[in-house]
């Protein structure tokens, strides 16, 4: 895996560049959609690279093992094979969702035991496990195991997970050093720097992870509730040690205006269930800001879903025929939203690359943060 | 509107035409996809174009009616432009899901009290109202007021309704001619056979309905519970008084091989909800046989979902992903399932009429019965 910094823009730390996978190139910045159980929801293949133009497809370690799970995934000869997607994946490590999703889990130095949320089954996770997953599934970018902190979080606690998830990295890597990739395609790990909101935690955790010396790094326990603020404090934190040369991968973030100041501060990779998931509660992320299609009074506005926007959708549907397909719970008007708003998501990450190239990013950011918080 | 009949079967009484609206020609034999509140369930108008061929749309007047309301479809300028379709539409009358879905009805000389399945709001439909209803839908073909019989039904009860529905046929006819389009383009108005299961009823009322002189006549009353032969039985007996020179419609029929069979018999257009609903339970109609994609046994088939189908899905996902997809609950997988079996029927009635075109219809079609009746 390389990664080539091709515009850093002057009067913020934003860059732009190319991340070189087995499956393909990658124009950061980058926003990569969440396809949880190997589906974007709501999206056809064609649909997602060709209307929303995506580059890299996130998928979840946790839901993958559990369905289709390893035997088939391994059968078909990984996700890529299984659901017929030819470009890069990343893959989480399942910590996450082990946190949030499971019924039950109990957390030792050896890893996590958990009762899955479908069915109750009880399965163990465990550092060694997690990259023997991941290369089950064959991601280009495989996460280490890490503990996602809660927000708040005392601090004694931070530091104790923080320290864990410092083991458990050493693991990964050691696993991760003894073992090959199974399809025929190279396969990164990247680390993951938590620490919750102490900046001391973070700077620790940070020139940590810095020393693995991994092709990328990513940062976690953000977008778990904080407010803004210190999402942004933190991160800058973060990106000021990590290594320059390599991408910076903020998980979970976030809104269009998170996404944008987070540019700014160096990140290079995002992800987020919000375009997917809030799209089909009917709300529209735009350039002019934010829409909730329920609302009443949209029920005769037959203007374009979005005048501005670059989708398909945008241009053919009207926003009184949106709002009809929610009201009548149609399986159209999330298929609409989701295509809007990830295409909107892609369209705001490529502008920004494109400002970024000609070194003019910081001023349109300022203007497009306050732009896209907007309540239309 | 008018119809050109280009060629018909000898041996058979299929026919291939070419039914001309002011939103286009349409090529018979044709399908027609439900779309009953403006919308076919999981498909983008492009894919339901460009990739399932889709000549004509079917709405529905009780469903347009209650949601998004007349109110809304006027101000839109007809549904055409609310739902942003540019090729022709009909509109059934309302007659069959007033008696299939509202909560209570009453039905008497005048017309139906009926409430709604949505909020129990109470409604009446008369025959001038819902001509009314459909010069606000804008639909190029609109469909009389009828009641529709349900399969047992008693000889007495079913004449009296055939004669019920032959009153409110001249009523609808009365309206229609003292109305006029209300968006600048023509509407044609179909009269509806009914008689049940009784071959002299149905005779009677398919003499009535020619005596008409409207520019096509549909069958309504099957495919409601009977034997597919008693389907067949009385469809030919009502396509041997209708007029050869008009375009006919069987409604809400059928399965492939009922399609098939009553093309042979000499109906010109279809309409059913089956692809896209059995679509979404997870059955794919192939031109090898039927699938339940839940079946275990696709678990780990590889194979593409339709070797010889010609969809973008067809050739791009395999059986194992969509059974995962369905086995998940993902919208996805209904979305391709829809898309699989639109244009599987698509792809049925089109080859039906290059057969017809070139004479050799009647071998084809029994070949292609027995095919898709199979289980897989």
């Amino acid at each position: 895996m390389e990664f080539h910094i091709q515009a850093e823009d002057g009067l913020s730390n934003a860059r732009a560049g190319q991340l070189i996978t087995s499956h393909g190139s990658i124009a950061t910045p980058v926003f990569m959609p969440v396809g949880t159980a190997g589906t974007v929801k709501a999206m056809h293949h064609k649909d997602l690279e060709e209307i929303a133009g995506t580059r890299i497809l996130l998928g979840n370690t946790y839901h993958l093992y559990l369905r289709p799970g390893m035997h088939i995934l391994t059968e078909a000869g990984g996700l890529h094979a299984f659901m017929s997607w030819e470009k890069p994946i990343l893959t989480d490590s399942g910590g996450y969702q082990v946190y949030s999703l499971a019924h039950r889990r109990k957390l030792s130095e050896e890893g996590v035991m958990f009762q899955s949320h479908i069915d109750g089954s009880r399965h163990v996770f465990t550092p060694e496990r997690v990259i023997d997953i991941q290369r089950n599934i064959g991601a280009d970018i495989m996460m280490a195991f890490d503990e996602c902190t809660p927000f708040p979080c005392d601090y004694e606690y931070a530091r104790k997970s923080m320290e864990l998830t410092h083991r458990w990295l050493d693991r990964c890597i050691s696993h991760f050093e003894s073992t090959q990739p199974l399809y025929g395609h190279h396969q990164a790990l990247f680390p993951i720097v938590q620490g919750s909101t102490y900046k001391d935690l973070r700077l620790e955790s940070a020139h940590y992870v810095s020393d693995c010396q991994m092709p990328g790094n990513a940062i976690g326990g953000l977008s778990v509730g904080e407010p803004a603020d210190i999402m942004y404090d933190i991160t800058a934190t973060v990106c000021n040690v990590l290594p320059r040369e390599k991408p910076r991968y903020l998980m979970g973030v976030g809104t269009p205006a998170n996404i944008l100041e987070c540019i700014s501060l160096g990140v290079d990779m995002f992800d987020c269930v919000m375009p997917t998931r809030n799209g089909r509660n009917g709300m529209l992320f735009t350039s002019e800001g934010i829409i909730n299609i329920r609302n009443q009074k949209w029920k005769n506005d037959f203007s374009p879903v979005d005048p501005q926007g670059t989708a398909y959708v945008d241009q053919h549907y009207t926003r009184a025929y949106l709002r009809h397909l929610f009201a009548c719970k149609e399986m159209l008007g999330p298929m609409i939203a989701t295509m809007h708003n990830l295409s909107f998501y892609m369209w705001l990450v490529n502008e920004a690359r494109q400002r970024i190239l000609r070194n003019n990013y910081q001023d349109w950011k300022n203007d497009m943060v306050e732009r896209v918080s907007r309540r239309l």
